[in-house]
């Protein structure tokens, strides 16, 4: 889709940033727009990337209509992000949410903005990710009674554990076994394992962009799904994937998984608003 | 089912052994019938890994019958493999195959047989294999344009390289990609690598039973699946499972994979005869 | 060293089991005793793996002399193993120790041993372990700032968190850094994490026999030492290593890593009585 | 050391240009040289990334001595290397040489050159993979008579297999071992495996920055030291550390291993001269 018109809230911020200045690489994108609460700080104009245009968050509903936006992309905090996703559902603009942490008001915003515009969310945009999530739902259910542990290893800066995707992963398992596991945070002194037990261990050390594994043991073998970002940049690379492929859908809520079908099919299970 | 009668083929070599052993101790099989060039030398009655019953291999046909056995398990060699499981369709027995390295004819053996009794014929019958299998299945087609390299280690004393199972692996790579790809077996100099190429790695070191790994890497991110057995005997295991499994089914040739569906139920997909 | 002769503790356990199959298995073992608090279900005799003879414990210390034992190999329990090890001081003969736990009490009689006989003690022995850590000592030093992981894998009937050898690691990382770290187990919550931290994980799945792995990580680089171990049994085979290296030395302590030295040499800083 | 005056070759090259952006980064670096066979296209001035000053490779001799150069940097091919080196042992400067692949002409230029100023060449600027090379020394003699392979992988333009790195570690694993090992490079067909050999396989995929594995398995147990690169930006910064380092000492060769010392302090066996 060339000529992508692209909006981006967050913008002085470090996941903001790195989408702006990935989005104005991209061949496919023709116009970005910031939105930020502090505006003067996001540089603008001809500049290697600089935004084409950036505006105040109180001018965001105004800016996605007088710049006939497609998409806005939002990686920010879920106090903020509902103000924002109302304001593009109000203009009609898709949205690809990468917040996470909503709270109960919070996921029913996205559910009614979803009810007006295409709206894609996920917790993680790397392709190997979701591949990662598939190869979980492929293999869980076949090695019925196998204990599963599950380790993320993340840069020593991440404050919270587990990660959003260790998370998720949790829930895929879960969703394959078909009922809720007692997740166990680190094991220390005497703790005999349970068989409907999932072992969470969040690593972190040095500059590790990102790393998710899965431990599927019993029967005296043993499986290993594991993920490795090389750099935070597949993030917004993935995001900005989504938006491409978002922009002139259905109102609805999709998964990114739905992206990665060759030729950017739908699948029917998967990919269609539900 | 309680009350599996079986019969092992090769019983005095280092597999057909371990299957013996491994079908006395189930409580679901009633009855073991060894067979083996060499009768003389393995051991029948009551002592523990013990056969119910030696027979020589000129005398496999009328045994299969007059011990009303369900099931013939093979892990031989093609040449002999050929007339055990002829003897198997002669008798109305079902046959798994572990036998690898068949021919035109042996190949066209084992589709005649195939119509006459149920046929489940696989290079590796761990459920950890047949799970890493259906996650290469999941993966490959959502990582379009990823490189993908097969690495496999096995004990110092495993003289074929690569081994069965990686080109099992190497195929549903290929399936799942939709074309014939360029295996590499080693890299030495200079060789730059093309897009349509997978690289084929063989360690072999110590007394590891088996490891396999599947390696996706692209768009700055890696996803890497990886089996290991914790010993050979899960191979064992894994047949009776499946000979429990075959018992009782139509004519024709059905997969590992279907074996590891929960309940045991097919899979329209998989596991019907085709 | 043909002809040793050795007592085992325990004997009615699953390690003492494992350590009399061992023994009488080995071509430079001659004889073999073992002590039971229930001897009278320990076999001996000429079956395979059957101990020479069997004795309560009461009657250890005479049979100690009478059998003209050289070394004793106890992996049992605290409360026990003192009772055991000054039978052995008692009578002259050195002492491979596998039990862990001891409190304050225990290990002055440790030491009180080492002073009369030669007394090798470790909480873990396996080859790859001590050259795991022998790797651990050679690379904590020169990446100094980076920080450390530690991560082990036991089978889901492991009871205790973290293993004994991954304690021995972390006294071997702190060690290196000259300073106590914070130890932390598992993550969850916000959680940040400080320079002089380790996180310590303890996965328990399925029948993994042991892995244990470090993790380096910082200048956006990371170094990982991983052991894995395939089967209990290289345990026992470690510790009748350890029997036949120490019978015949000068009473004091001895490390298990003196046991790897090329030609079976002391090294003069580790393997020498200290 | 603030203030080192840095003259760097090739600088219009990938791993030049990468070298003048480190150092134009640094605090410790005062002035950075370029030279280039096309000065004209490398950038200098006050932009970020720039160059202090750029200059024609003929007029390299000449600016070491105007601009005061501490140490010259050279990551280039041998052909031109030569020249450089000698360049620099004229007017005093020390060097640090990452080129790699040098006949035996070169060899000698690079002996000639250590007996007039300190030269430090390394395969290698990763402090990780020093510490990896460590490792290997630390635990391979501990290891007799196990299996030793080596695993590399790096992105799909790496263009030789295997990579300087996966040499030198292949040379430190023969040296602690005290023979020539026989390498095989992949495996296909039947292939026993004898005792002395090493296997050696390189993996190329997607954007691999750099890993090295050594896979060390025998008695039924495996020891796995991994190091992995999280981008290329850690061999130039390794390779100014050692600019740093080497600045001011006496002439000879110098190995990067003494630069990871706690403090920079020699170490008496392998940081001085020899």
């Amino acid at each position: 889709m060339a000529g992508l018109r692209v909006a981006i809230t967050g913008a002085s911020g470090r996941m903001g940033g790195e989408l702006v200045d990935a989005a104005t690489d991209r061949d496919d994108v023709a116009f970005v727009l910031a939105a930020s609460r502090t505006p003067e700080v996001v540089p603008s104009g001809d500049a290697p990337g600089a935004a084409d245009a950036v505006v105040a968050d109180a001018d965001l509903g105004a800016a996605l209509r007088d710049r006939e936006i497609d998409v806005l992309v939002d990686f920010t905090v879920p106090e903020s992000s509902v103000d924002y996703l109302e304001a593009a559902a109000d203009a009609g603009v898709a949205v690809v949410v990468g917040t996470t942490g909503y709270g109960e008001d919070g996921r029913a915003t996205l559910d009614a903005v979803a009810e007006r515009v295409p709206l894609l969310k996920a917790s993680n945009f790397s392709r190997g990710v979701a591949a990662l999530r598939r190869a979980v739902r492929a293999t869980v259910p076949a090695l019925d009674g196998y204990d599963v542990e599950v380790t993320e290893t993340h840069h020593n800066g991440k404050l919270d554990a587990p990660s959003g995707t260790a998370l998720t992963i949790l829930d895929d398992v879960e969703g394959a076994r078909g009922d809720d596991a007692d997740r166990v945070h680190g094991r220390e002194g005497e703790q005999p394992r349970t068989g409907d037990e999932i072992g969470v261990h969040a690593r972190r050390a040095g500059d590790i962009a990102g790393e998710h594994e899965i431990l599927l043991a019993g029967n005296n073998e043993v499986l290993e799904l594991t993920h490795r970002a090389g750099s935070r940049s597949i993030f917004a690379a993935g995001a900005l994937d989504a938006a491409a492929w978002l922009a002139g859908r259905d109102p609805g809520r999709y998964d990114f998984d739905a992206v990665l079908e060759p030729d950017g099919e739908d699948r029917a299970d998967e990919g269609n608003p539900r």
